[in-house]
């Protein structure tokens, strides 16, 4: 089967790609679309993913991912684009000072929908901590400030050209079982019945 | 003439009734209503000033109001309500460490709407400058924090019961004008023109 991912973010493209294909095909369309405010990634993802499925008559995904700080009532949250083009990694660190609890994580959300149909969503969620400053410069977005429970360095340090960040990996493994039953389900088993 | 305001913040309702009664009357719908995220408040307010006249039938007005710093690439800008509600205004001063440029705007716009018409905006803006720590407790939103232009102390300490900000006076005053073409102008000369 073919599906049309929307998006305006390369480095999405490359990731949906490298994950879903061979089995299932991937044609990008590199557009900005309307999305709603919602405090929500699901909710934003599967109005954007139906809306956007009418308009162009064709199966369709879109992603929304964010970064979400535990004492900052997950501050930036589904702002985490707009925040960061203005005020960037540096800024969210600055917005930590004097804050000892740095528990955060990242959330990646994929709506999809056919025409005519209801749209469904696939989240995806890693925890970890908010860096003390930025280090590494592999991955995108917050990558340089994130570092992953159980590790002490951050994905900007440690990921790997081709690399798939595990909070999006666990949307698209989701994803991918839900359009194609043949796939075997590698999730840890207590995550297995639900989206 | 009566217009229905579409808000949850019982602010707001007051002082457009200060404003706009006794020549338009204001009735006020109490509920959130879904928006689309732009970088631009004219837009946001007039996409949901047109989906709700046409679902309510009715004569609609809107306001989204933001506060725009400018050496931050006018963070917190059309996301501050999300924004304030994590991070209040003690996270803003935290951004701006180390910031000299502390200059900043609030801004205003009011989208209106009758069923089956196109939606207009009208925009109110104030210049000021970013405290250096909040001060005074009246007022709202980042009344604490704003200096206006010409002034050495913040709304926070300046504002009085009844009072409302220069930007969303400036807004409510083109609205009223608009609304009402009997209501005489009292923007400066070179605002006239424009929305």
């Amino acid at each position: 089967m073919k599906v049309f991912l929307i998006t305006s973010n390369e480095n999405k493209i490359r990731e949906f790609k490298l994950f879903l294909e061979p089995q299932i095909e991937v044609e990008a369309y590199q557009f900005e679309y309307p999305e709603i405010r919602s405090d929500d990634p699901c909710e934003i993802t599967e109005v954007a993913a139906k809306q956007l499925a009418e308009k162009l008559k064709k199966p369709v995904i879109v992603e929304d991912s964010g970064f979400f700080i535990r004492a900052l009532d997950e501050f930036p949250g589904t702002c985490t684009k707009y925040v960061f083009q203005r005020i960037g990694n540096e800024g969210l660190i600055k917005t930590m000072k004097g804050i000892k609890d740095r528990s955060c994580f990242y959330k990646s959300a994929i709506g999809y929908c056919e025409p005519g149909q209801k749209p469904v969503s696939f989240l995806g969620i890693e925890e970890g901590k908010v860096a003390l400053k930025p280090a590494g410069k592999n991955g995108w977005g917050q990558d340089p400030i994130f570092i992953p429970k159980g590790k002490s360095k951050t994905y900007g340090q440690m990921r790997k050209k081709g690399d798939i960040n595990f909070f999006r990996r666990r949307a698209l493994e989701k994803l991918k079982r839900f359009l194609d039953k043949t796939v075997p389900c590698l999730l840890p088993v207590d995550e297995k019945k639900s989206n």
